[in-house]
């Protein structure tokens, strides 16, 4: 069975336990995160709170840190995926914190079997691996301040696309997502330019954030949680 | 402005005030609610509560009563908007309760300046009402016990279509909605056809009831909340 769930707000009307989980931060959170893994970084720590993600720099980890769309003060990075390409951070640990995409992972780690980190730049490795071991999935979009967003639910909706021949779905919101994504994937950039967050990141002049976003299979690894750390995995 | 909330359990996300809300469960509280007061009844007053509906058969109302589909014990009536069309209830007083329509009211009516009931068979006289009276406009849907749904998306869809004129729409939801809508309208039966709540209707053999909800305009009534009691107005 494959589901989606829109909002991290509604998480609690999944089950998640025995579950693969894939969570979704597309504009950045994610992207960032497979990104920084696929070239080079050792680990990813996601953490909620800003305060301690800061204090993460006494213990050798790079601080990333974003609220609002913006570099959070203090922290070496902020959520752009482009800061991962000159493999500056080869074998660091990173620990990073965002307005959104933590807050999912965080919700979603209790219970499920693996957390995944989806984004369009590793979407053939998420469907490999969520078809190589068949459990139910969950696919959680971390929205905007517990809204939905059109970015992650288009990326929900290619998962699903994908796997349909593989999953029983009988989730509203997977063939709603589904559905979106294959009515718009001849041009995402174009449903993609009507999103609230894109407006919102173009203000801050990041175009070329959302276009690196929105590459297809740029990498071949997934990101998944183990224990407190995501990590690569072929 | 134009927004469009999935499900009672984000509305707290949303700004209510002075606004037009639009509660949408086509499947069936609002279709059955609109067909009631097309049909001649004089008000219908939403109660949350399934002891306190049941209770206002003491004071002359006519009860209608529903609990995960079906009808609930007590109630003369359940939630099926073809109950009225033989017009046996002229003149008379609904309390109703269901499992996801009126909590969605509930919640709406607190702050909204106008609750408005939304379903297919007066989809042009609520468009015409929101373009009379250009207050921002927010479209409530009333999922399934917190969950987003298939049919109650298309209908707000359908809305932002033909709103999308006279409103400013910022909202990815609204937006995924009109794009729902606008790539099914020649066929909405179809995508209808896979949504979780029309087999979970269809296993109650209430097919008759779910075809009724997909007739558009039937009715050139609005229903609107005016203190208490959902009544007509042209």
């Amino acid at each position: 069975m494959l589901e989606v769930c829109l909002s991290p707000n509604l998480i609690d009307l999944y089950e998640l336990e025995g579950k693969n989980v894939v969570v979704v931060d597309i504009f950045r959170a994610t992207t960032s995160m497979i990104s920084a893994l696929a070239n080079g970084v050792s680990s990813i720590t996601p953490i909620g709170n800003l305060e301690e993600c800061r204090k993460m720099s006494q213990f050798g980890y790079i601080t990333a840190g974003e609220r609002d769309g913006a570099k959070a003060i203090g922290f070496e990075l902020g959520n752009s995926p482009l800061s991962y390409l000159d493999r500056k951070y080869i074998g660091k640990k990173i620990a990073m914190t965002t307005t959104n995409g933590t807050t999912a992972i965080e919700k979603s780690k209790v219970k499920a079997e693996n957390v995944l980190i989806g984004a369009f730049i590793n979407l053939s490795a998420t469907v490999s691996f969520l078809k190589k071991y068949p459990k139910d999935a969950l696919i959680v979009c971390a929205g905007w301040k517990g809204k939905f967003n059109l970015e992650d639910s288009l990326f929900a909706g290619a998962l699903v696309s994908y796997l349909s021949d593989a999953f029983r779905i009988e989730c509203d919101a997977a063939i709603a997502c589904k559905n979106l994504f294959e009515a718009n994937s001849s041009d995402l950039r174009r449903i993609i330019s009507y999103a609230s967050h894109t407006k919102r990141l173009q203000n801050q002049n990041i175009e070329d954030d959302i276009e690196f976003c929105l590459n297809l299979d740029l990498y071949k690894i997934i990101g998944v949680l183990r224990g407190s750390e995501i990590v690569a995995e072929n």
